[in-house]
């Protein structure tokens, strides 16, 4: 019997920095992918949730949300990039140069741009630049990620694979849809959530008061949804065999960002125009099913942007089973970067990163 | 460090009678919001699951599921009137005067009618009138409800919240659509579900064999999906602290009202052409993932409505994991109100409302 | 008080050979359905996955993927033919004739083929035809399958139900669209998943590495989206009360079917233009939520079909919570039919079929 077993993915010596893998997945988004999104993300921001508001800012439909985006590019290059990779280090840059719509086919390339061996010798980073586009070639996110990966090279990769090419990825995509490039039309509704710019000031902290509790199916759900291949999150007899370091399924990290984004929402997103880019995000712990997340937020900047809006950078935190408003009394230290930390440490904190949103200034 | 929690919904004191409440929510109802609903709830009604029913109909598409509608209402309202309420009490004059179809913007508003402090001064009940609307005005959903509210004021409620407005809401929807007010279409369809006004005689009980269990994840996903912002659905913490009667999240009751309906539809609603309204609704119990939901009904009216078709009401129950037919043979009364009852009460029964459609007279 | 209780599905002696069961569902299919099924079903083959691939073939948008058509049309036939049955026997010849599409509306009839008392004389098996269609009659999806079903007459089935006929159902189906009957047009794409005829041959096997554990809410939802209305798939009192063999809620048989398809998609069915036809389809063990699902395949057969494709015939087999290719390095005859065996059973196989699919011939 001629038998074979196809594996994906890469290990780290199967890595050239320079190569561009076009990653296989070619999907059509639709209403449904945004209804599952918005049926486990409970989000307040206007321009993802209403088609009016939407058209309000010039944009021709509502647009897919930008956390959708940012766990369709980052599941489409699992295939070819962390499908063996034991851990995901860091987001660095997300942008979102360009509205995506129901309808709209979407595919994704990533380029290496490093790969650096451990001194241990069994594993190094490798460090990708993703970008998912329209058939087009619009890009409609773009972002870096680090992943954590075994030295080696993968046995069983299928030799027809994906076209690799050395393409060039443009390296500084706009942070703003063209229809907002220019003077931002600032929809005129009237009400609405509370929270403009004018009502953040540097320094401030938000402790968001409702947690959420991550479903085994759903969370598996929306793993599916956006095409992430990687057997951590749907497969138990992978991850009961030592697989994984929670001997048991572990939720996909980009679910675990736009759960802890989510929860921010209502508190801080609820007068958003536009997502205008994540950074230095890391997942410093694991989430599992029955978890419950929880999310804080630190205003780190307020800009004047034009006459109407302003950027707003928070840094965001997400915690599991504990609230953060619990955590800082104990004395934790919630927004300092948990990687840099020697002592300190928060171990019920999953999920930190730098968000900039553009924000109506004022009611 | 400047900290803050934003708090959302009301207690007692901040109700004033005759206030109205614009909802921060602004959704886009699509194709995906409409299959994720139906993929919870088997439900047999063909105006709602049929294009083709509805056109026959004189609909220009398919609505959206009348469950669904109040789901999005009452979902809608709980960022404003019920987000700390310890318990929803009734349902009253629910109506959906206009039809909504997938790509439609809903908003929602609430007028509170009445605020009533219990005798022992720690808590009340408020009756809230909302109406869910397409952003031309036209009322989709119309209902009151009264929820059970602590005494005091909300510390926490962000100053520059949604408008409160003295506008009226109107009194007196319609019970039909537009396209149904006159003399009703009726579909042409040969074959379909049995079940036609003519085989329903008051007084008549139908138990409705099969039961549905509710699964953890689906009544998150539906809870998320309508914009329930109640944490007692999906936050395991804040449930087992001790805010949950139960310990743990405790199923959305909207939820319950339309599993109960769905596991009546094959019996009672396969040649329903719209839904005329629900009244006199109320929980009884409450229900935890894992229960098994099952349904009754009582025919309590039939009455000629124009040549094809006549208006059919029902006394609607549900109960948790015990057949009503069981229930009755050991001795329960299942129909009677269950608030009025002295002795005699059916610990089993999580829900019950008097439900009137519109249905096709005879094949 | 009277009381009914209706019941559905039919006994043993309630069938008639050649007579024609149009079942009552008449469903809308849309954005959301497909969307939901991709959230569970993570399959690459890319004629389903986008819009400009199906383009390409001549179809005139993004084909609703043949296994919910499937689900679809076998769930819309156990309201009428099993849901008393005790099990589903046998899957047989199931062709994709036409394409359908987000917006069309479906209705299923079946036609009773035969009817086989056992021996015993207390059960025996039902051998039906069923095609889903749309209103103009095209019909989508055809198929035969065998059920087991208890002696004896249903009592309480509602009199006035579903229209039964003695219509034929065409006999022989196209096994392709009429978009792909001449010559195919071979979509262009460069790229794409590995995987073309040419790499296939005859008596290879290929081990699926990654599993996928069954979510208990993902499974109730499939089931209710597609419309299936056995309780022995959501109903835990009817389970726990000795219906189920199991004795808890069982998956639904076609989607253990759907997912072990899925997880040989990225191996098997990346080029895949076209679901030819299943045939030879079995579930020799039951499968119930918290199980992991694996698959392999054996190539069958590769005949070329025009200049750029060819019709690959595999035996797709599904196993639970073991890797397949560990049952065989112990020994176990996968790719045998399980029925068939005197010794040898495997007792991990749950699902077992003949899949042929047109492919491109090479990149």
């Amino acid at each position: 019997m001629t038998a074979k077993t196809p594996k994906y993915g890469r290990l780290l010596d199967d890595f050239e920095v320079g190569a561009v893998y076009a990653h296989p997945w070619e999907v059509t988004v639709d209403a449904g992918t945004v209804a599952l999104f918005q049926a486990s993300f409970l989000d307040a921001t206007p321009t993802y949730a209403s088609a009016r508001y939407a058209w309000d800012l010039g944009l021709r439909d509502r647009p897919v949300p930008p956390l959708l985006l940012l766990n369709l590019g980052l599941s489409f290059s699992v295939h070819d990039v962390s499908e063996q990779a034991i851990a995901h280090l860091a987001y660095i840059d997300v942008r979102f140069p360009e509205a995506a719509y129901a309808g709209d086919t979407l595919v994704a390339t990533s380029r290496v741009l490093g790969v650096k061996p451990a001194s241990s010798g069994d594993k190094g980073v490798v460090h990708v630049r993703t970008s998912l586009a329209k058939l087009d070639g619009a890009a409609v996110c773009v972002f870096e990620r680090k992943a954590l990966v075994r030295a080696g090279r993968l046995h069983g990769r299928p030799e027809r694979a994906h076209v690799e090419k050395r393409a060039s990825i443009p390296p500084e995509p706009s942070r703003l849809p063209p229809e907002l490039r220019e003077t931002v039309r600032v929809p005129s509704r009237v009400g609405g959530f509370a929270g403009f710019a004018c009502d953040f000031a540097p320094g401030e902290v938000i402790f968001h008061d409702i947690g959420k509790t991550v479903g085994e199916s759903e969370h598996m759900q929306m793993t599916a949804l956006c095409r992430n291949s990687h057997p951590l999150h749907f497969d138990e007899v992978y991850c009961a065999g030592g697989a994984s370091f929670a001997k048991t399924r572990v939720v996909y990290g980009g679910l675990v960002f736009a759960w802890v984004a989510a929860l921010a929402s209502r508190d801080t997103t609820g007068n958003v125009l536009w997502d205008m880019g994540f950074d230095q995000g890391a997942h410093p712990a694991g989430v599992v099913a029955g978890d419950t997340l929880f999310a804080a937020s630190k205003v780190l900047a307020v800009t004047p942007h034009d006459p109407g809006t302003s950027r707003v950078t928070f840094r965001l935190v997400g915690t599991k089973n504990r609230k953060p408003a619990d955590l800082a009394t104990a004395g934790a230290d919630l927004f300092s970067t948990e990687l840099g930390k020697g002592e300190g440490k928060v171990p019920e904190k999953v999920f930190e990163i730098d968000r900039t949103v553009l924000m109506k200034s004022r009611p």
